[in-house]
């Protein structure tokens, strides 16, 4: 478990919440698969080759999702999630993935509920595997997550209502699915959205959009030392077109060098 | 419009948000489509029967929803919405729809929500038809909405991004759908769920089987006189499997003959 790349989980859950669940089950799931040896994402899984089954982007870990969850249930999936936060630690720091989030970004969330505002999480990762933790680590519950998801299914086990997980894609919320997954989740508007990828362009288009007074903000990674530095080249997380429109349009853009005093929140004992 | 047969609002939001986009503008999107004079639903609404038409189910009502509004943004659509029920009045009691709600469950919200517990509405009616008006009439915000939805595609229109609905199917939000929707939008199980019909009865299962106190009640449509009279012969929210459920489960269920003082809050100057 703690063989998880330190870049891996560094960049949020967009990444983490695809990758989890082969970090879950997927090996001891291999034996049965021997068509995976050829067949990617799971052939550079298979050779530890995170990073690369990684650059193949979402639909390649939702692969991944589908094919060692099948048959699970809602509430086995919440302990797996569960199990593994509890156990795993990021590699370089040896602190609890859930500790590797940025303070700036808690106290601004903090700050906006302070003054009247209802805060959300919008996404790319696995919305199932987001919600058993965003509450604690950011304030947001579960109700006020929006993120990619596969299908269920609603059976009756042994006497007892479950929702089963199916290898079935249901939504990818990223780029045009994230104003999409607003819509269908939250049904207005946002006033103001924070992105750090391409990924959120859509979001921050949809959201500035709006009438009245909005408000954009990217956080540009520019801090090699303290936590990563990357944009317009990188295959995960690029940051190209958004730095583009953000000048066109003044959107606020945050250098992490520059800007923030603190990356990560004092470590908890 | 106000030709709407007296049964079809009377009914709540799971008829009339199918049936609105009908009644917006498919009566004059008919000429182009000389093929609805043979196919159901669409002949029946021609011919002025909506009741035929509903009794087909939600699925033929969805057909008329993605038939009627492909291409339109989700903005028209909520102006759609918004006008339609600015003018819209019940025929009997000639009160707008918005004021055709059941007191005893307004009351039982505003209760909830004083003690700390967050309101929600899951129902088969169309998301986006509901959205626009609920929070005035029942206290609940857009993001607290389940409904039926078709699907959405984000495009940038003359500069500007917009979601434009298109003729496919999304979710329907009845029966095994509830506790996919409420697993979907909300993530954790309810504490407590009121229903009236079949369509409710894997929510109420879902609901009544998590840990600790749950709370499931039915209303019983028993009053001809008042509201209207109708369970387990019914084709429009039939009450069938729920009352057996009710009676072996020990779930509440309210006579709303027996029970309601009042069916309807007092008229608004």
């Amino acid at each position: 478990m703690t063989q998880v790349p330190d870049k891996l989980l560094k960049r949020q859950a967009i990444l983490a919440g695809l990758a989890t669940p082969w970090l879950a089950n997927g090996r001891e799931l291999a034996p049965q698969h021997p068509e995976w040896k050829d067949k990617e994402p799971f052939a550079s899984l298979l050779k530890g080759d995170v990073e690369g089954a990684l650059a193949r982007g979402e639909h390649a870990m939702l692969e991944i999702v589908m094919a060692t969850h099948a048959g699970m249930t809602t509430e086995e999936f919440t302990d797996v999630v569960n199990n593994w936060l509890a156990s795993a630690k990021h590699p370089a720091t040896q602190r609890p993935y859930t500790e590797m989030v940025y303070q700036p970004m808690l106290e601004v969330l903090a700050y906006l509920r302070a003054n009247g505002f209802k805060t959300f999480i919008v996404s790319g990762g696995g919305i199932e595997f987001m919600r058993p933790w965003v509450e604690t680590v950011y304030g947001v519950p579960p109700e006020q997550v929006v993120g990619s998801s596969i299908k269920t299914r609603f059976e009756v086990r042994e006497g007892k209502p479950v929702l089963v997980r199916l290898p079935e894609l249901n939504f990818i919320d990223d780029k045009e699915g994230k104003p999409i997954g607003i819509n269908s989740h939250i049904g207005r508007r946002p006033i103001a959205a924070f992105g750090n990828s391409d990924g959120d362009l859509q979001m921050l288009q949809w959201t500035s959009a709006g009438q009245g007074p909005r408000f954009a903000l990217l956080v540009h990674h520019t801090d090699a030392e303290r936590e990563w530095a990357y944009d317009r080249q990188s295959s995960i997380g690029r940051l190209d077109k958004g730095l583009d429109e953000a000048q066109a349009k003044g959107w606020t853009v945050v250098d992490m060098k520059q800007d923030w005093k603190v990356i990560y929140p004092p470590a908890k004992k």
